[in-house]
């Protein structure tokens, strides 16, 4: 009962979170590299996330989110911590909204998204590095304004916005048989699975997730939450673990979690930048990594796959 | 006489080759950045030919001329010389149509692009890297096998082809009022100008090319065919000088040619890399660099850029 009520509530949550979004973000294209295709023997089409607002997919959660707080939520603003994409993404949100948006921002994170955070004009609060610094500033934020806190992945309205890309991509790929996205705290894993079900529940959905900060699958495995010890991985969206509101949807909907190595998600990077001329990060590359390394069995089927992002710094590529 | 003649007669061929080229070649997707547009005061559209097939709109030339070869013609074969994206455009065309492809490419060639041309199913004949060594060699294979030599742009064929791009692109986006191409041999800015021309006659035709290999404007200045005396610019795709047939559109149909400096086209380059996420060659990024660099004035105005190509060596990039 638990499970269909989720599913029925929340495919129309994310129908509704795409009327919400539509205006602000892009109808990000699909493309397919028909190199690919005949090497893995099977049709693959790339859902290009990368090429949305703020160059990731957490532009769609972020604005379902702010877009539809209440005005007086709202008036006081938006706060989070994070030093990657979904600060971009909150910050640029809160701007179209025309509220202030609060970043909390590890003092040695790299300066091109400092900048990029404050381009979209958020108030940056910088702290030490570590989870606890970053909790307790947010908190010393939330006191002085009363700013709501827009969680990444731990909240319904990011989880719905970030299914609008699956339901997009079925939208103009219905053929689909398969669908991956990464995983990291689960909110585009949970959102696509909840999406991708909802309109067509034959469809299989898989989580692909670096071995070295494999939480999702052994959580996923053992029906049980449990946290990452090592977070050495190169796709550095993905080094954050599983949250909680995300796993109960990926336990229930999901159909399998599969992992890949490093070695693999620099190969499938570059192998995407090469054929496809996009930029894609290594997060993204995770589950192009899962077809190459085999790991999903894919004869004959159509594949998508949702690129989450493109945000790389270019001075320091793994090549 | 001789200019509205060309004129008619050339949109026409434009037509005909969107036509022909349509079921193979993609119809590259148009993207904007509002960043780039709120620092230039002006909306500016890419027409992404870096998504094109073979990375290039060297695909739409060479598709056009090599589908439209008589059927004594193509049993022989075509031939080409090229170590770049026309070599491989070429490659890809003739395996469509199923007819062999003899590509001369000079022995220090990069292997990544020996491959590419190799993989699209072309015969390869080596030669020393002089450009009387390309040309005598070419014209051995043709002496042996009666193939077609396809020119990489002093070509009515190819120049059509190319002019599908702007043909697109203003169907797409008839708002435009002034649309920029890189011009090396001319075919892109020819086809451009002939296409943008015949459908939108009032709107600006502009060249934009390395200060260091600055061909194309002392030619377009005085009116008489110059060719390149350096080409040590890193933009390789505009190394070439401005073919006559080419020239005899441009010097009629174009409104101006800009030049930019070597260190403007790098960092307009990694300008799209990172705000964009998507992969142009130097190539491209020089009409991007002309207008941040203030060269032509678009404040205003709805601007066109013709992304030209992506195919680069991700091992050795200019930062």
């Amino acid at each position: 009962m638990h499970k269909s009520l989720l599913t029925i509530s929340s495919l129309e949550d994310i129908k509704k979170a795409h009327e919400v979004i539509k205006p602000y973000a892009h109808h990000t294209p699909v493309f397919s590299s028909s190199q690919l295709s005949k090497r893995l023997n099977a049709k693959v089409f790339f859902k290009c996330e990368n090429l949305q607002k703020v160059g990731a997919f957490k532009f769609r959660g972020a604005s379902n989110a702010i877009l539809t707080l209440s005005d007086t939520e709202a008036k006081k603003g938006v706060a989070t911590h994070s030093s990657g994409n979904h600060a971009q993404a909150v910050a640029l949100a809160a701007r179209i909204k025309g509220i202030p948006a609060y970043v909390v921002m590890p003092e040695n994170a790299p300066k091109v998204k400092v900048d990029a955070v404050r381009d979209y004009g958020a108030e940056i609060t910088f702290c030490a590095s570590t989870l606890e610094a970053r909790e307790t500033t947010v908190n010393e934020v939330v006191a002085k304004t009363g700013a709501t806190i827009i969680h990444p992945y731990n909240d319904p309205r990011i989880v719905a916005g970030q299914g609008t890309a699956a339901f997009e991509f079925l939208s103009t790929n219905p053929e689909l048989d398969i669908i991956l996205t990464p995983v990291g705290g689960g909110g585009l894993l949970s959102g696509t699975a909840l999406a991708a079900k909802g309109l067509k529940p034959g469809i299989i959905v898989i989580g692909a997730e670096p071995e070295v900060a494999d939480d999702a699958f052994r959580s996923f495995s053992q029906g049980t939450l449990l946290p990452n010890h090592n977070t050495s991985t190169i796709a550095d969206g993905l080094r954050t673990s599983l949250g909680e509101l995300p796993f109960s949807i990926i336990k229930d909907q999901v159909d399998e979690i599969v992992t890949v190595s490093e070695e693999s998600i620099v190969s499938a990077m570059r192998f995407i930048w090469e054929r496809m001329n996009i930029i894609i990060e290594p997060s993204s590359a995770v589950p192009v990594a899962a077809l190459m390394e085999g790991k999903v069995d894919i004869a004959g089927k159509n594949v998508g796959i949702i690129l989450s992002g493109g945000n790389i710094d270019l001075d320091h590529l793994p090549w």
